[in-house]
């Protein structure tokens, strides 16, 4: 319990940090072709493919859920992930819009390439996931051979994607901040770094309760 | 057997690639305050703390040292974690050298945050180690109660390095090409991705090894 309190805490704080970037340091939110439009990616990315995804990935753990039927937490654990895919593309959207609208090439950066990886494999995950684990043609031998694959690539799949957030504030932090640079560690250098902090302890949080 | 393979061809394929980047591409190797010296980093750390490391994670799992007594593996994984330890460090040493030569400054970067933070529970991961599992005063049961902390830590700490390890990729490739730009491709951007990649996939591999 203290372990979902705080994960909930990190999770709450990484969010919350994303907004305060993005509104407070920079050009807030909009669907304009600019700065503007592609902060939604980074919102996005840690509302939904980092914190509603850790929460998806520890739903089985919750104590509260042990008095629910099996078919009702699969419901949830399905559902969190399928939003959490859909905050994901939504967010590809936003950055791949605003490089066409500035004429930046697309995916040229080691973060676009392990990123879109990562995507591609999270829908290959979701579309096995309902096919075999929610589905009711498969037999359990099946289910049961394909476990230990599902909970290994999901758990890689999450790692891959804080590892990639990670790298995406780093490419911002150099690009956007220029006058005072990076280097000389402005306030929004170091509230940025923080939140790649939060980001990568709230990672470490649910994967220890998901390998419990 | 194959596992084992494809994670030695995948490491030393990075070790290749980032030779090839530092000499072919870049200044090569020096000790100079120069750029030959921070070309260090990125080598001792791909060859040391992301190869090395992987490789004494998964000595345990090799076929060929179940025929050995359990305290020679022991001897040979406490062996390889501490090379990779020292090598860690001299490419840490390498790159504070190179700012202070530079007049860059130190610890601006969440790539460095990180990165230092992996090396200290590093040290306090192979110091623990060493205390409990192999000197002789540490009784069974908390050897017993710390493994699983040893084994999850471990694995968080190779984790984070091989996220750290993309996220100094990323970093390095936007600061040195400038003319022509990271964002147009060049040959240098698409070697230094694909290293990025193939260092993930060993991750990846390692991750499996040990998990099964
Ligand atoms: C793990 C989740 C993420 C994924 C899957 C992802 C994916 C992508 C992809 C596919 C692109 C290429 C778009 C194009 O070429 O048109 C991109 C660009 C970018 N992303 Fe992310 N991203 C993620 C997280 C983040 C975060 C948290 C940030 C922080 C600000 C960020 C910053 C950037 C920046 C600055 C670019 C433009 C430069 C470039 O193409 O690398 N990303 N991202
Ligand atoms: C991209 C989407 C998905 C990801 C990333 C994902 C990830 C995971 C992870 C990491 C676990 C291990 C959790 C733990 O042991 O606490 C897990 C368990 C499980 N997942 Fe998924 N999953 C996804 C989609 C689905 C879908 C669509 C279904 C269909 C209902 C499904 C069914 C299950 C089941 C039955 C378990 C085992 C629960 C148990 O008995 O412990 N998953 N998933
Ligand atoms: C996981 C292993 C790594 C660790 C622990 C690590 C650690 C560090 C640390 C502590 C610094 C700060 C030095 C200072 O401020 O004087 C740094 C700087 C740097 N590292 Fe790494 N590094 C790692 C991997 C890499 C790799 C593979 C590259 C690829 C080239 C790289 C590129 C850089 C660059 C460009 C800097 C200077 C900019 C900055 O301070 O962020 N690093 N690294
Ligand atoms: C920073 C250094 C270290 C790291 C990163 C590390 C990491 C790991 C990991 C990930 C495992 C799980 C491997 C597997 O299950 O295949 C493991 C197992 C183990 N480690 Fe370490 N370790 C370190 C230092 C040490 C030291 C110094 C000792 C003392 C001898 C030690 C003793 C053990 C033992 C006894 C096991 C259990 C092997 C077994 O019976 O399965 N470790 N270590
Ligand atoms: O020293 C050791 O500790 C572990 C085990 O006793 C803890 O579970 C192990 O395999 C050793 O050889």
């Amino acid at each position: 319990l203290v372990l979902l309190v705080s994960a909930l805490l990190f999770g709450f704080l990484s969010v919350l940090f994303a907004l305060v970037w993005v509104f407070h340091y920079r050009e807030g939110l909009g669907w304009d072709g600019g700065s503007a439009e592609f902060n939604w990616h980074p919102v996005l990315i840690t509302t939904g493919f980092i914190f509603i995804q850790g929460i998806a990935i520890i739903v089985y753990r919750l104590p509260w859920t042990w008095k629910c039927s099996k078919l009702l937490i699969k419901f949830i654990h399905a559902g969190l992930n399928t939003i959490a895919m859909i905050l994901a593309i939504v967010s590809l959207v936003a950055v791949f819009d605003f490089h066409n609208a500035k004429n930046i090439p697309n995916m040229y950066s080691l973060h676009s390439w392990i990123g879109l990886t990562a995507v591609i494999f999270y829908s290959l995950q979701l579309v096995l996931g309902f096919a075999v684990f929610l589905l009711p043609f498969a037999p359990a031998s099946l289910r049961a051979s394909l476990m230990p694959i599902h909970i290994y690539s999901g758990l890689l799949i999450f790692a891959t994607v804080i590892a990639t957030a990670l790298m995406g504030f780093t490419e911002k932090l150099i690009f956007a901040l220029k006058n005072p640079a990076y280097s000389t560690s402005p306030p929004e250098a170091i509230l940025v770094n923080t939140l790649g902090f939060l980001v990568l302890i709230f990672g470490a949080l649910i994967l220890w309760m998901a390998t419990r």
